[in-house]
């Protein structure tokens, strides 16, 4: 059908086609989701966009993916299709919202006349209302973009995109089917977006710089403390520099792993009030100035809110303002201000912190008893890890346990601290391990639970049919441990049904070739799989599946510390 | 902790506990969903209250399973956990709000005192709102009831259970963890809930029977359509009566499907305008009178708005109102007026209408190809189904397929034809095998896509820690055969990875005795599979799982039809 409009538009191109594009420009080169009719015509844009089509098992699962994805490769994009699969993805995407990741979740309406003349659809509530489902998004999306009309497509779509980059979190683009194929001008195209962030006014930041500066001069012992917005907010090489140059003990918050190199000489460990590390807690909780880049002070962040370090001795870096003390300079952006005080940095007085090593603890050692322990665990999965792999762990044992790992350099570790929403980290692996391979990224490596995984297995089928090559393991202890910590010890409703989650890659259609499973229940064995070399190579080109066997009723220390203040809470009597 | 209050109560119980035997007074037996720290304290309760917890894999699928089970029993329970428990549900719920289902979403909320001081929790978005969840649900729930005070816990209670029921639609109850345990008036349960529906005035309803009369008998050759509503608002007794004593030939819209006896001698089959079974659209649409009884006229069930049915020609009976040709009575549920039609009813003048039966197709039967068509396999189910057999089928070729089986008597037909989210087939088959255990009920049958069973794949392992034993086929057509027709008959996003879908129930844990496999390619082994005593019998202690083997460019007529209607509807240019 001609369209009298594009007749006066030089280079036209479709609307889809224009958002694809833009997709790729800023670095998206596989799209999430899955197809619905209200979606389908835009699908046949993906491809020749220099795209690749991922094809998940379920909505949900792309928006975890999706997550994954954007974690490693800075954004993502997905297609859903109107009611039935944006809403799946709800919790996924309110999790990316929650955790300041950046996904273009992008969904097939039906046409604008069906919307306008309130069309008894299918994937409608049946009462002519279509803005329901984006009025939910609404409140998990940083920008919602209906694209209802030609002419404002183009600016809707830039200003998604730069929306969705800037304050890295989740926007909402939709599609009606009969927008896909208009015209817009595609010249437009020849500016690439602005994505850099706005400069802070330079006498405030001074001033700002002036101030850290006096008390950093002042201090005695401080210490730096980094955490999750430092790396979403994009401020991890001004936070590197700081660190080295100034040489003061540096701690990460839970959700803060993997901002650091923790291979660095003044790199002290995981610091989360009672559930930190060896030799932590005294030494932040003594420091007279704590420096704290991108802090998210959520319970499970923090071991339950037990964080003992008055404001009065604090300096808080945000995206969106720096804190001194409870001088507050809203609109001036860390990165800026860490810039320059890395810059005009003197000598500063420093004390050492702990040297978190990879040891085993000794009684562990001295245990006679074959089996696992948390406690065994993590430390001996820290001499495995190689510098740059990925590490995903999920909500359960695993995001707790990994606080007793220190990092090779450069390792990326994604987990969701603060939405804590399981069946996750399966996901976010499928979208990891993508993005990895893009990169060049050799070793994807996701820790999840038994129970956990169950949510979203079906996702390990996406891998294979992706070619994606992850290794795997699913800690096998029977059930809800982290529940059972909290409440219900030996409740039936923490059981989960046994699976024999080896014979699933196979199940869900891997050839021989592709993949292969394991099975420790010993550390001897986990020992012997780490030596493996196929195991272990980051050249190997099979999904490995691992069954990791540990007692039902082990858990890190640092989970047992939460879930008792967790408990507490959930206790606590209201007036 | 002693509370005052509680002093003055009689017989005091816990708020939880009222909540539980209130659910069991109306019907329910299990109650789905998983565990969360913010519900761990309330599941305590479920047991005690003659309960049983079904645990099931994720959130979504407990929506599903949900529905399920309250469409067979008439209403339904879940618990999730705040924020990523809920939100993975929001679809399921969203669906059942569309289709009218009744289910009672019990949410575990942090303690009152957390969310009054906003408290940087888990499980939240990090900006101290607490009420962004409920505000989502308030769009696909009838009622939304924050038990955040204990005086009124147990008023929001009865309220949202009765609401369910009468509006039969989904509720939303939030329940902190500080509420679980408070003193409410226990002899408050005495006195049933009274969930009865609110009587026709008689004056009115008298008349509004007249003007039907009046037309009724005035008619050379009426039909009565008989569709969802009925179902949902319970007018199921009052259609049947009406259908035999008064004779008129009747037909089913396609979400009526098991809303009549399909053996009754004026059964006429499935009108659905240009997808209708064979005869049907000229006896309906030459008709000088169409009844209608809890009509939705959505696009998938009128094959794409093809009924040629003029609303001069039409009575409509809904649980909100009557409608003769454009007079609107409303407030008059169709109940009392149909029953009352019954009573007065003269004789009328009918013309016969089509006769279904489960005959094969004639080019199907001389066809000398085993392959299994679409054509050939609906009817020849109709041949082994049996009465109070549940049947659920899935969007896709199986939910067209199934408008060409006839049923036996007392079928309870499951599927979602407005909001046809696909993977609710399987999650549904788990809550419609447990209801129907409860009820005696012996067979419950699933038809899902190969597609849309990888979205919920999982449920299957719920059914087997619950021991129950329905009779699974998946449609093996490699992808998304439906959306092939719509659009992208051969691209790769139709496809989906090819899984060994078998050797599923087994990676899920089911032991030899509990389940049995099969897989059927040709005619001749589905013959051979229906008159298998064991997997055809309703005493067969074990979950049977077929593969059915179906060319992915097969597709029934009516599908067809709808499809290309689709197609052209999503390419409509807008002005
Ligand atoms: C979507 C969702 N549902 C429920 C929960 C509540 N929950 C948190 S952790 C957990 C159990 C995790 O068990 P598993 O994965 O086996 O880990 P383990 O602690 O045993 O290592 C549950 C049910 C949640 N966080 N998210
Ligand atoms: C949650 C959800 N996601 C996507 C869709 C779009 N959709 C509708 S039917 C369908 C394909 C179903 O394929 P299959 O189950 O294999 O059925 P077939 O037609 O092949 O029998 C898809 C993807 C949907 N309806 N719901
Ligand atoms: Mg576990
Ligand atoms: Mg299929």
């Amino acid at each position: 059908m001609a369209d009298l409009r594009t007749q006066e538009i030089k280079n036209p191109i479709d609307v889809a086609e224009y958002l694809f594009k833009r997709l790729h420009e800023v670095g998206v080169r596989s799209v999430h989701g899955l197809p619905g009719d209200y979606n389908l015509v835009a699908l046949d844009y993906i491809r020749p966009a220099g795209l690749h089509w991922v094809g998940n098992c379920n909505e949900l699962n792309a928006g975890y993916a999706s997550d994954g994805y954007a974690r490693v490769k800075g954004i993502s994009a997905m297609v859903t299709t109107f009611g039935v699969g944006e809403l799946s993805a709800v919790n996924a995407i309110a999790g990316a919202y929650s955790e300041y990741v950046p996904i273009v979740h992008i969904v097939g309406y039906p046409t604008t006349a069906a919307q306008k003349n309130g069309l008894l659809l299918h994937h409608t509530l049946g009462n002519g209302d279509f803005n329901v489902f984006s009025k939910m998004s609404t409140q998990i999306s940083c920008a919602v973009s209906l694209l209802n009309h030609q002419h404002e497509a183009a600016t809707l779509i830039d200003n998604a995109i730069r929306e969705c980059i800037l304050q890295s979190r989740p926007v909402y683009i939709a599609l009606p089917t009969d927008m896909v194929q208009k015209k817009i001008d595609g010249d437009r195209l020849k500016t690439p977006l602005d994505i850099t962030y706005p400069e802070n006014d330079p006498e405030k930041e001074d001033y700002v710089v002036d101030v850290v500066l006096k008390y950093l001069q002042a201090a005695r012992n401080p210490v730096i403390l980094v955490d999750a917005c430092a790396i979403r907010h994009r401020a991890l090489k001004e936070t590197h520099d700081f660190i080295v140059k100034s040489g003061i003990p540096v701690f990460v918050a839970p959700m803060g792993k993997g901002a650091v190199n923790e291979t660095l000489p003044n790199y002290g460990g995981v610091y989360a009030g009672d559930g930190s590390n060896k030799g932590v807690r005294e030494r932040v909780e003594s420091a007279d100035l704590v420096i704290t880049i991108g802090a998210i002070k959520s319970d499970f962040n923090t071991a339950g809110f037990t964080y003992r370090v008055s404001q009065l001795n604090t300096i808080d870096f945000h995206s969106y303002a720096v804190k001194v003390r409870y001088s507050e300079y809203p609109g001036v952006r860390m990165n800026g201000v860490l810039k320059k005080v890395t810059q005009k940095l003197g000598k500063l007085s420093i004390q050492q912190g702990p040297k978190p090593d990879n040891e085993i603890p000794n009684d562990e050692i001295k245990s006679p008893e074959p089996t696992i322990t948390q406690a065994w665990f993590w430390p001996r999965l820290g001499q495995w890890l190689q510098p740059k792999d990925i590490v995903i762990t999920e909500t359960g044992t695993a995001n707790f346990g990994i606080w007793e790992t220190r990092f090779p350099d450069d390792v990326i570790a994604i987990s969701q601290v603060l939405w804590g929403s399981i069946g996750y980290a399966t996901g976010s692996c499928q979208g990891a391990a993508l993005a990895a391979k893009e990169m060049g990224i050799k070793r994807t490596i996701l820790f999840t639970g038994d129970g956990s995984f169950q949510l979203t297995a079906q996702e390990v089928s996406t891998m294979l049919r992706n070619k994606l090559n992850p290794i795997i393991f699913i800690i096998c202890n029977n059930g809800y441990t982290i529940e059972r910590f909290i409440h219900g010890m030996e409740d039936p409703y923490n059981d989960v049904q046994e699976w024999k989650y080896k014979d699933l890659p196979a199940a869900f259609g891997a050839s021989k070739d592709q993949y292969q499973t394991y099975r420790v229940e010993s550390k001897q064995q986990v020992e012997e799989l780490f030596l493996d070399k196929e195991f272990s190579s980051g050249e190997t080109q099979k999904l490995r599946f691992v069954e990791l066997v540990m007692p039902w009723d082990d858990a890190p220390a640092a989970l047992k510390t939460t879930a008792e203040a967790a408990a507490r809470r959930n206790a606590e009597a209201s007036d």
